[in-house]
């Protein structure tokens, strides 16, 4: 017997995976939520049909999502993260000490219910005591927010449906009311290679160079990701990632990545043309 | 009506493109080559159902594998590129003034002629006079060669089937020897992420390290190859490609690209993690 999962990455291009069951298909109030075990990625999660985790890459977006920032700014405490239901960015976060509380805001309570059931991997900290979980809608929960975090991750799901708001500029405003002055805003930041998801990060970037007065892009290389080619966007109001990078306090930490380093952290911003041209366009269109 | 190609990545994932129609379908005494029309990719060439060459991407692996030595050394003047069938890495080294010669030894006529009919995107430059091209077996054709080239560009298929001695220790033991003092080695390196190919890195890093002083891995994401994330190798006698990296040189130039660049250059020899402890393993191995 053959099972595949396929996602269509446009309408001319899929990816199929092998799949060996699955173990969940529920409809929440949000979106279709589905849980498989695959032959070469291990368990996987869906959200409308669209791959967010699998076991065998997760960390790469995990990491890079999360230590960017936080080897830019020692000094990072308290940290919002919007969306990130699965929990692997609240993971990563919780390798460091340093941070004293971690306010996630997640709309679907069921992506954390089965995460917790399935996901094991990456929600092995949910449960850490300086997590705060609030089942909210994120766009909500930051406009009553003032000069409270060091940093706010938006680990989002596509601009497509339901992470929709993630993505507008009034969201994006109300993420720098709520950073305090050393504030650092990350987001997942879509892909330039497919039309659909290039004009999805450019809207973004250029909405979120209006508030800040640091906005640039780095990727990664995510295999179950469309094009596999994924950009994050790092906005703060006053420091650079890469000038600002402490290495050696990052190093000091002795905390083991399989994908992130203190080299790569540079080598990250160093986008090739493709990327820096979409990004330039995305500046000309707002002027 | 629906037509699909697709590529096995591994037994477990597939990647399909959409076609519009096929142009070719030829079995060479080497190898069977297709040639597509894709609605995404635009024209494809595949070669034992492998994905080769797609419009929309080729020129992101034909830059990084020329642009990253010729800005390291500007003396480079001979140049030996092995396989390369499609031109795409003949086209980028004639934007150089300063090459004098470029010897390219493909084994199969076959795939020029195919690419010059239905891929002048890539081949549009097999007719300049400094090219010459001989169509045997590289490995035969490097076993004569002494201190003659001053760049040897391996731009091979995978090692599974007519490219597997491109990637043996005896072709790299003489390409050092047919490299002068100078000389520079640069091949496609395959991938990590799916074993078959990080097994084949390993391999070929290991060798290669047996022979060249300087022997790095810098990584490109080529959305059309498997996991996206594909890496070369270079090696030299006494460059490295960062120290040595003359940008304002390459700069000068005016070449026009649409990937790399010269902060590009830098920021692709910052290997994450995973790529970094598969070449620790393969030096492990080899000691």
């Amino acid at each position: 017997m053959d099972i595949w999962y396929t996602e269509n990455h446009t309408d001319n291009v899929r990816l199929s995976i092998r799949i060996d069951r699955q173990f969940a298909s529920v409809q929440s109030e949000f979106q279709r939520i589905d849980v498989f075990d695959s032959v070469e990625f291990g368990r996987i999660m869906t959200l409308d049909g669209l791959l967010m985790v699998t076991e065998k890459d997760e960390y790469i977006y995990h990491e890079m999502i999360t230590h960017i920032p936080m080897a830019t700014n020692p000094n990072i405490k308290k940290v919002l993260v919007i969306g990130a239901g699965d929990g692997g960015t609240v993971r990563e976060l919780c390798r460091y000490p340093s941070i004293e509380q971690i306010d996630m805001v997640e709309i679907d309570e069921l992506v954390v219910h089965l995460a917790k059931e399935y996901l094991p991997f990456t929600a092995c900290s949910l449960d850490d005591p300086r997590v705060h979980i609030y089942y909210q809608d994120g766009l909500r929960f930051v406009r009553k927010v003032e000069n409270e975090y060091d940093l706010i991750i938006v680990d989002s799901t596509d601009p497509f449906g339901v992470g929709e708001g993630l993505f507008t500029k009034e969201f994006y405003g109300n993420c720098y009311k709520a950073l305090t002055e050393d504030g650092i805003l990350v987001n997942q930041h879509e892909s330039t290679f497919y039309t659909s998801y290039s004009n999805a990060m450019k809207r973004a970037h250029s909405r979120i160079k209006g508030f800040f007065p640091i906005a640039l892009v780095y990727q990664a290389h995510i295999p179950t990701y469309p094009s596999g080619h994924w950009l994050f966007g790092f906005a703060s109001k006053k420091y650079d990632p890469v000038r600002d990078l402490q290495a050696d306090w990052w190093n000091g930490l002795g905390i083991k990545t399989r994908y992130y380093n203190t080299i790569l952290h540079r080598g990250c911003f160093a986008i090739p043309n493709n990327v820096r041209d979409a990004l330039r366009e995305s500046e000309r269109d707002k002027r």
